[in-house]
C-alpha cells in the first residue's frame, strides 16, 4: 500500500464511497502485521518507497511460509533473497505464480504488472564464479521494476572485453559492479563513468582474499571517486539501492 | 574543459572564427598535462563529469602549488583536500581568491560562478567530533555546484532530535550520513527516508573503535537496505557521490 | 545447596536433630563433586547465587548424563545450554521432567517450584534469525525464576515497531537486547530507557559480519551510556547477568 | 530538570503561581538547546534519569566552553569526560567550583549536593597503570552520587592481594573490574562474587595486546557468568551503568 | 639411533666386532630415510634428543602407513598425533602394538620399555571440553617417558577446586596450562608456582573467541612472569617442551 | 593463436594463399569468445604470451564443460585448475588425452608437444601436507612447457635435509618455495641463492596459522632479500610467474 | 625475604635470639606493602622464587620512586623494566649503586652478591635492531643471576653466521632466541639443539609487520617442536622464563 | 669480493705474485666482519650475488657509521636504506662520494662504475604520494647496475595515462609496480604485459587502507596471474628482485 493507494482510500471516504469500519479493516494492518515469531512492516512501503523484502537465511520453511502467506493478502510484488530449493517449493504450493532463480537464490511473485523505467542499471561482474550475486541483484532491479542490462565476465586480466561494452555500460543512469578476488573492476569502471557505481564485493577466491575482505577493502579504497560499497556478496542491497536512484 | 567547450572549439574551427594552430595549442594539454612528479588528468572533465580533485596527503607543499600553478589556466573550479596550512597560505599566494576550511582542511577557488542546483543533499552528522568530515562534505558539494543542508549533532543516543530534523532530511534527493563511534545513524535513517543514503563512517571513538572500523562494519551491515558505505573519514568521495546522485 | 540450607542444616545438629556422620554425609560433597573427566561446583550457589550451569558443546553425550544423573540426587533447577536434541534423549530417559526448547538448544529441569519474581526482564531482539539467542535468554532467565516479557523483530529498519513496544521496555527492571547485522538497537533503546542494557551481539549476517564481529564492535561503541555487552549469541550469560541484576 | 521539576512546574501554573509565557521560557529548551554546532540534550534526564555528559575527545576548547556554559544555566551537576588541562582551565574561569582529576581527565561541577547512595559501587583494578581509568570510573559514579569502594593494583600475578579485600568487594551491590593485559582479574572476581560485574578492558599492556584487543576478548569470554563488558579504557561508560544498577 | 648407539657401533668397528660393510648399513639411513613423497629425519634424534614424531593432518592412510612402516625398522618408540580412526586401523594392522587414544587423536608404540622420570609434569586444565589437548598432551609426555599427573576441570570460575590441587601442581618439575575461552588459568598458575609453565590456548569457546584468539592472546599478555605459550590446541607441542625441561 | 601464429596468417593473405574471408572466420574469435555465461580471452596469448587458463572454483560442471569444448576448437594447450572428479570426467568424455591430476586438482590436455626449456625450476616444498600445492604448480610449470626439478620435505625442522639438495636448488633458473606453518623455508633458501624465489604460503597448519596467515606474513617480512610472494595456496600462480622467468 | 630467611627468622625466635615484637615488625610487610597506589608483592619470593619486578610503563616517575625506595628496605636485588632515563636520574638520587641500561631501558640494583650459576642461557638475536629487546633479556638474566652468553646478528639472511656459533648455543641449559621480522631463526634453531628454546618476536619490521604480528604467529607455528613463545619485545618474560629453567 | 675477485687472488698465490700470508689477511673477513654489535655478511656476494645492504631503521647513527666504515675497506658498492637526514651528514662526512635521496632515504656509494644493463627494469607507480618508494627502489635498481624506467602518475582514476605509456612499459624485461589505495594498478599492469611484474602496495590512502592493508590484500588476490608481491612500502625488495630477474 504506497501514499497513492491511501490517498485514494480516504478520498473514498470523503466521497462515501467507502465505509469508515471498511476502511479501518484495511488499515489495521499498515504500521505492521503481528505474526508471533515476526512483525511484518507493512508501513515501509509508505515510508522508504518500497515493500518489505524477506531475507531467508535464519529462518525456517514455516516461517518464510507464513509470511508469504500474509503478503499475499496484498497487491504487493514479493521477493525473498536467500532462499533454498525447499522453501521454493513450500512456497510454490501456496502460489503458482512464485518464480525461483536457483543461481541467485531468490524467489519472486509479480503482483503488478507494471512497464519497466526506461533508463536502466548497468550490472557489470568480472568473473563467472560472480554469477550467484549478479543474478540476486538482477532479480532484484526487476521485481523492482527496473530495465536491466547484465555485462558479465569483464574482469580486468583482460581488460579489452570490458571496453568492448564500455556504452553499454556508460548509458545507463546508474552502474552496479560487482567482482571478488582484488576487486579492482570498481574503480576501472569508476574512473570511466559519470554515473553513480555501487560496488559489490564478492567472496569469491581463496586464501588472502578472507571471505571477500580484499574486495571489500579495495573498493572502499577506490581511487576513483564516484564509488559507494555495499556488504560483501549483497547483490539486493545494491539493486535496491540502484533502483532508488534509477527512479529519482 | 567539459563537452559543450570542445564543441564550441571545433565549431570555431569550422567557421574559421579560430586557426588550427590555436586549436592545436589549447587542444595539447587534453589527455594529461605532464608536471614531471604528476600528471593532471585534464581529460578526466569530459570522461567523468568533474575536473580532478588534488589529495593533498602525501604530496609536498611544492609539488600543490605546482598542481593548482596549472590547473589555474584553465576555466574550472579547483578543490584541494586534506591540505594543511601551509599548503593554504603557498596557494594564497598566488591566488588571493583561494578560501580555506580549517576544520575541513580544504582549499576551495570558485572560477565558474552558477546558481547551484534546486534539489539539496542533506548532510546529516551525529556528534560535535565529526565536524572536520561534515565539513569536508559540505565544501566538496558546494564546489561542485549542489544546494546543501546540514543537520548536525542529532546521534542516536537523543533520537527525538533527529526525528525534529526528519522533514529536512526527507526533503532532501540524496542524504549523507556520517557517524562514528558505533554508527547505527545510518541504519535509521536509511529505515525512515526513500532517497539514497550514503554513509560515512568516521574514526571518532577509542578502543574497539579501532580507528573507525565499528563505524564501518555497521554500516556495511545495516539492516536498512538503501545504504551504500564509503571509506572512513571520506566525506569528499560521499559528497562526490552525492553530487553526481543530486544531478541525476 | 544455597546459604539457608546450609543454616538449617547446621541448626539441626545443634539441636541434636541430625547426627554428626549423617550431615557430614550430605556436606562431603560441598565444594565440589569429582566425576573423573569432571568436577561439579556444589559450592558455587553459596558463593555466587545460583548453581552450576552445564555447557554441553564440546562433552560428550555421556558426559553430559552423567553431569544430570549427579545433579538430580540434589535439589537444584537445573539448566544445561547448547545441548542438542541427542543429549535430551539421553537426559529425558533418566528424568521424564527434563524439557527441551529446539530453538534455544536448553534442557531445563525445574526441581524448585518458587514464583516468578514481580519485576521483569525484557528481551528485545531485531529479527526473527535471532529466535535461537533470544530463546536461550528466555529459557535461562525463566529457571533462575524470573519474570520475562519478550519483544521480537522490532530491528530499526522499521523503527515504528519498536516505539508501539516501548512502555514495555521501559517498565522493565532491566533490559536484554539481541541484534545481528549492525547491532544498532542496543544504541537506540540504551537512548532512550533509564535501565541497565544488556547487549546481545549475534551472528546473524554474512559477508562484512565477520562472525557476529560488526554487531559486537557496534554495541561495544555504543554512544548511549548505560550499555554493556556479553560475548556474541551468548543468551544464557545475558539473561544470567539480568536476572543477578533483577533480583537485587 | 528531572520528572519532579516539571511536575511542580506545571502545578504551578495549575496553582497561578506561575504564567504561562514565563513557564514556556523554561520549557523551551527542554527536548535539547541548540547552539549551532551542538545540540544539548536537555530531555535526557528526564529520559533516562541522568543529564548529558560531556565526552570531550575531538572538540575544541571553545566548544567545551559554550556547553558548559549553556549547562551552567540548569541546575544539573556537570560532569565532562577526556578534557585536557586547557579545557579545565577555561572551564574554570567560568566556573571556579569546577574540579579537574587530572589522571582521570574530567571535569566535574557539582551543582545539587545530595548524600550519597547506602549502598556502594565497588571499583577493583588489576595494577597501577589502570589508574587513569579507574579515576574516570570513581568521578562518574561520585558526581551521580554514588558511594564508592575503591580497591586497587590486586591483579591475579598475586592472586593473595586480591582476597585480602574479598569481603569488601563482596559487600558492594555492583562491581566494577578494570584490568588490562590478559583481563583475568575479571573472570577470577565473576567465580567469586554473587553481584553483577561490569569489566572493563584496559590499553595496559604492549605488543600482541594489541591496544587492549587481549583484555576485551578476554573478559567477553570469561568462563564466569556473572560479567559484561563495556568498551577498551571506557570508565565512564562502566561507571554509569554501575550508577544505574546500584540506585535500582 | 641416538648418541650412544652410534658410539656403540663405532667400538665394535674399532674392536673388530663388526665389519665396516655392516656398519654401512646401519648408518646409510642415518640423516634421513628417502620415501619419495617424504624424507623421515633418522638423524633427529642425535641431534635434538628425540625421533620424528608424525603429525597426520594433511596427510593420506597410505603415507602414514609407509612412514610407520619405515620406523618400525628402528629400535624407537613411535608418536603419530591428529591421526584418524581409519589410520589407527591400517597402522594396527601392520603393528599389533599400536594404541590409540581416541579423544586425543594419537597413535603410540612403545617400543623400548623404560622407568618414567622421577620428576614429572602436572598437565592442568580448565574445563571438559579441553580433554581432546589434554590427552595428545599426557599421551605424547608418557611415549617421551615422563612421568604425568593430570589435573582437569579446575577453571577459573570455581577458583577453589583448583586451589585444592595446589600442591600437586606445586609439586611438578613443570607445569602444563590447558585453557580455552578467556585462558585466565595460566596467569594464575603463573602466579602461584616457582616452576616453568608452558600455557596451550584451545579453541574451546564461541562468538568473540576467534577460534582460540581469545585464549592465546591472554596468555601471551599474562602478567605472570613465568608463562610461555604454544600454538593454539598444540598439546603436543606443550608436552614435548616440557618434556626436554624436565630431563635437563 | 600466439604472435607468430598471425604473422603468419597475414603473410598468407599479402600471397594470396588465404582467401579475405576464410582469414576472417579465422579471426573473428580473436579478442574474445562470447559464451553467454563467460567471454573467453583468445586475445590473451598475443597480449601476455600464454593462453587463458580456467580457473574451476564456483564454476558448474557444464560451464568448464562449455569452455573445454570451445577452447579444443583451438590450437593451444589447455589447463584448468581446482577442477574435481566430476569435471575431470566430463571434461575426458569431450576429450580422452585429458589427463588429472587429482592430488593438485589440475586438468591438462597437451595439444602441442614442444621440448620443455633446458633451464628448470625448481619447486621447493617444506612438508607432505604441502604436496596438493606441489602438485598443482609442477603441472602448470610442464604444460608451459618448462622443465622442473621437484624437492619435497625440507622444512627447516631438519635443515641438513635442506643441504642436501642445495645443488639442485642453485642449479635452477628461478625458485619456487612452498610452505605452510611459518614458512621459514622461504628466508632460509633466500638467504642460500642468488636466484629469483617465489615463495607459496600453504594453509598448512592450524591454531594461530589462521588459514594461511602466519605463513604468508612470514615470507612478506623475510629478512632475505630477493623473495617475492603470491597468494595463499597459489601454486598456479606460483608457477606461472616462474615460467615467464625461465623463459626470459 | 625468601623461604630461607623466613626459616632462620622462626629459629631465633625459638632460640631467644630476637624478640616476638620485633619478628613481628619485620614479618609485617609479607603479604604485601601497601603504597596507596599500589601494593608491592612481598610475598612473592617466598611464592615464585623471586623479588617482584617493577614494570614501569604507565606509572608515574614519582610511583616509581616511591616503590624503589620500599624495595630499598629490603635485602633483594631490584629490578625495574622499561624505565626511561628521567626514571633512573631519580632512582639514582636514592640510591647511587642503580644502573641504567639505555638500550634495554631497564634500572638494576645489586644488593646480594652471588656468584652466577655454571649452566648458562644463550640468548640468540637475529639483527642489530633487536638489540632493545636483547638487552632487556640480558639485564633480566643477570640480575637473576645467571651465567649468560649473547649471540646477535645472527639471522637467516645469512645463515653461515649461525652456524659459525652452533657449539655455544648447543652448550646452553637453556636458549632464547629473539627475532623481527618473520622470525625464522626460532624455527632454525629449534630444529638444532634439544634445549628448551624460548621465543621473543620483536616489533621489528614495517608494513606486513603489523607490530610484531608476522613474527608472532611465525614463532607460535614453528615447525620445530621444542620452542615456546612470549610477548612480542618481552625480552624480560623470556630471560625470567629461562632463569627458572636454568635453575631446575 | 665476489667469486671473480677470489678466483684472481688465487691464481696470484699460484704464480706466485702474492705472499700466503698476504691473501689471508684479505681473505679472513671473508664469511663476517665482526663488529660487535653486527656481523657484516662479507660471503653474502659470493653466496646470493650481490653485497649486504644496510638497512638502516632502529639502528644508531652511530652503528650505521661503524658499517659504512668498514665496508669502505672494500670495493663494493655500497647501499643504505631508511636512513635519515643526521644519518647521511655522518656518512658523508667520511665518503665525500655518499648521495642522498631524501625522498627516497637512501644512501648510495658508487665504487665500482659499470655500465648499466641494455634491458631495463620499468618502475610504474600510481599516485604523486607513492614517490618515496618510487625513489628507494629506483636507486637499489641503479645501484645494482641496472638501467631504470620510471613512468608515475598513472593510477586507474586515469587509465588513459597508462595506455599512453604502455610501450616503455611492455618494452622492460622485468616490471615494478607500485601503488597504495586499492592497488588496483598490478591486476591492469598484469593483465597487459607478458613481463614478470612484482608489485609493491604502499601505505598511502587512509581509514579502512589498514596501513597498507587494503593495497596488499589486492595484489595477493590478483586475478592477472604474472603478478608476486613484497612487504608494503618494500621498493628496495622489489627492486633488488627485479634486478635478479633483470639480469639472469
Amino acid at each position: 500500500m504506497n501514499k497513492a493507494d491511501i490517498r485514494k482510500l480516504l478520498e473514498k471516504i470523503k466521497n462515501n464511497e467507502l465505509e469508515v469500519e471498511a476502511a479501518l479493516g484495511i488499515l489495521e494492518d499498515l504500521p505492521y502485521k503481528e505474526l508471533g515469531f515476526a512483525k511484518i512492516d507493512n508501513h515501509r512501503e509508505i515510508r522508504v518507497g518500497y515493500p518489505e523484502v524477506i531475507y531467508c537465511e535464519g529462518k525456517t520453511v514455516e516461517q518464510v511460509k507464513s509470511i508469504i502467506e500474509f503478503m499475499l493478502t496484498k497487491d504487493n510484488n514479493i521477493l525473498a533473497t536467500r532462499a533454498n530449493e525447499k522453501m521454493y517449493e513450500v512456497v510454490e504450493s501456496i502460489c503458482a505464480d512464485a518464480r525461483y532463480n536457483a543461481l541467485g537464490r531468490t524467489i519472486t511473485i509479480q503482483k503488478r504488472e507494471e512497464p519497466p523505467t526506461d533508463s536502466y542499471i548497468a550490472i557489470v561482474a568480472a568473473g563467472t564464479s560472480d554469477l550467484p550475486v549478479v543474478e540476486e541483484a538482477v532479480e532484484t532491479a526487476r521485481i523492482l521494476g527496473n530495465r536491466v542490462e547484465k555485462i558479465i565476465d569483464v574482469g580486468v586480466a583482460g581488460i579489452h572485453r570490458l571496453f568492448a561494452k564500455l556504452d553499454i555500460i556508460r548509458g545507463a543512469k546508474v552502474v552496479i559492479v560487482i567482482a571478488g578476488m582484488e576487486g579492482a573492476l570498481a574503480s576501472i569502471i569508476g574512473g570511466l563513468v559519470d554515473k553513480p557505481v555501487i560496488a559489490v564485493p564478492t567472496s569469491v577466491g581463496y586464501g588472502a582474499n578472507f571471505g571477500g575482505l580484499s574486495a571489500l577493502l579495495s573498493m572502499l579504497n577506490s581511487c576513483a571517486s564516484g564509488v559507494s560499497v555495499v556488504n560483501i556478496d549483497n547483490g539486493f542491497g545494491a539493486a535496491y539501492n540502484a533502483s532508488i536512484i534509477n527512479k529519482l
